[in-house]
């Protein structure tokens, strides 16, 4: 078992890392016989894990209360999220509940937004059961929902107060989630880490067979990475915003696409590649740097070029909305060679608009 | 010029109480020009107000846009919230972008959850055009919107950066709006204060008679009284739940009749006396101050029983999804005599449900 701890002083939490997590009564501790508990899950994975969690926490004595929500990006919605709120209250659950999120970033980012704005804010804990959502989206407080202008628009920093990844979760993740969780993970190496990129160009086939040992590795290089980020700047003032690469393009993919269309690491993959394309431009990417970056997201089975049909100029309004723009000034993160990167503002448009045409299939 | 700070570390702001301030440039400091602001208000106050404050913003070089809302309670939804977020990002308003709340509580608490939802966190500026605004909900930061099973059941603490309090929006407020503010501040003396309870007692026809030295007094020390108990405990752990005499009372009343049908504070007046009969029930009121606060309350046109046909089992449920409930308790705030009152777990049901009865009219 692998625990990394989120520094955030008494809002500090734990990252439980394992296989078999979810047969484990002590993987949800300091939750107590007596407890109320909703369960936050979708329809996909209620059939998979809704029962043995219910078990293990019913058998703790805790009571378990439920509510299924669609599965998908483009039911990340206001409207969505008010129907946790209407189970919370039928009821009713006290400020005193705890939500569990027992699904991927959809499902995470949602109950996190109920947790953070129920009754003003009740505790609330990750299980994230996606790649994506184990090396991202579950650790550090960001949560939301999407608006049809813009994606995480609406939400809240609101910490968890634990994070419980089981490993075992990954069998059953369709192989297009796999690859999206991917894309998170290469950018970590592409941003912060040049030796963790290495490795993941010697694991990457161990990590597309699931090998244990690898994956086990992969999800904790990755949380210790993002846990020093969001101890450092957990409301995205400076170093956090990093983690964003790839995501201004990426989101204006998923906006325009659709929500739910494009898997959001799947964006992201495309938009890390115009990234590297625009740094590369400004004479801060090799070439060679670029054709490593792309390999490896192509090998991890993700899309190294925007959607067909989508023309440079309809990124830039969806870009215009992204929450790192300041004064009206667009701000991107781009790679310095392999294993740094940095937010850059005044980036022009013909730039911008010649990164996007450089990735057009 | 009254000038008031609410002490809350590097997130303390000024209340700012005077006649004329909407025609005060300085008012509105430190908006810069070039600086980025929505004002949010309803179909009501913008004829009022809307262009005497967009004409003062505008003269100190800020950009202006606006959202305007139907006007009352039974509009405090996530539904009508998401209108605030597409106005922003239709524009598009960034992160540096400024909510201006102009209205009553429902528009402070509206666009002030917005402030704290929108791409996670804006600042924004309390300008509070009611009284029961200007004495009560536009400090101490909390937001919300209501759920058809609850009122101010989604919301955040979240601290506006100032709050602007002009004395001459309330020479255009209905009377009814002037009593249902009165509610909260006759609150403030039951719970708090005595001799400001006493002082309401000698100036109750002043205020209704909107003496200006009268309501300036009035509002400052409401102020006051609730900057010292949010500097206390912003988040509601002890002290705060004091403000909340009669409010569980009269949710129930609110959620029960269909918001909007009872304002808040003539929900709140009957809780209050209801809380008191409570009080005088258990031993810790006497019926010489209870016919104190019916005689205050009735004096500033407000109700002393509950909606007709509304029976005490009715309350029940309502007051079970209270935000005070802890592990499925009911803990309702009692007075202690005038000036004082103490939150209080474990009153029987036989007890709330007297006391309701004997408020019935």
């Amino acid at each position: 078992m692998e625990r990394i701890t989120v520094t955030l002083g008494e809002r500090s939490y734990p990252i439980t890392i394992a296989a078999g997590l979810f047969s484990d009564p002590a993987s949800f501790l300091p939750l107590k016989s007596g407890a109320q508990v909703m369960v936050v899950t979708n329809e996909t994975l209620a059939p998979l894990y809704l029962n043995p969690v219910r078990a293990i926490l019913e058998h703790a004595g805790i009571i378990v209360d439920q509510v299924i929500l669609p599965d998908g990006e483009q039911y990340k919605t206001l409207a969505v999220l008010e129907r946790i709120f209407t189970a919370l209250l039928e009821k009713p659950h006290g400020r005193d509940t705890t939500l569990i999120a027992l699904g991927g970033g959809v499902i995470g980012d949602m109950a996190g937004f109920a947790a953070a704005s129920y009754q003003r804010g009740v505790r609330f804990i990750q299980v994230p059961t996606t790649l994506l959502a184990q090396v991202d989206s579950s650790v550090g407080g960001k949560t939301a929902v999407n608006h049809p202008l813009g994606k995480n628009m609406i939400g809240a920093f609101y910490q968890p107060a634990s994070v419980i990844i089981d490993l075992d979760c990954l069998k059953s993740l369709p192989p297009r989630e796999l690859s999206s969780g991917l894309a998170e993970v290469i950018k970590y190496g592409i941003i912060l880490d040049y030796a963790f990129f290495v490795w993941l160009e010697e694991h990457m086939d161990s990590l597309l067979a699931l090998d244990p040992d690898a994956l086990s590795y992969c999800i904790r290089r990755c949380c210790e990475l993002k846990a020093e980020v969001v101890a450092a700047d957990e409301r995205e003032t400076g170093l956090r915003a990093l983690l964003n690469l790839g995501h201004t393009y990426g989101h204006a993919i998923e906006t325009h696409m659709g929500y739910g269309n494009w898997l959001h690491g799947e964006a992201v993959a495309a938009g890390m590649v115009m990234a590297a394309h625009a740094a590369r431009r400004l004479g801060q990417f090799s070439a060679d740097d670029l054709l490593r970056v792309t390999g490896l997201l192509a090998r991890a089975g993700l899309p190294v070029a925007g959607p067909e049909g989508m023309a440079p100029e309809e990124y830039l309004p969806h870009m215009m909305r992204d929450k790192k723009v300041v004064s009206g000034k667009l701000r991107l993160i781009l790679p310095q060679g392999l294993g740094k990167a940095e937010v850059r503002a005044g980036v022009p448009d013909d730039i911008v608009l010649a990164s996007i045409a450089d990735c057009r299939t």
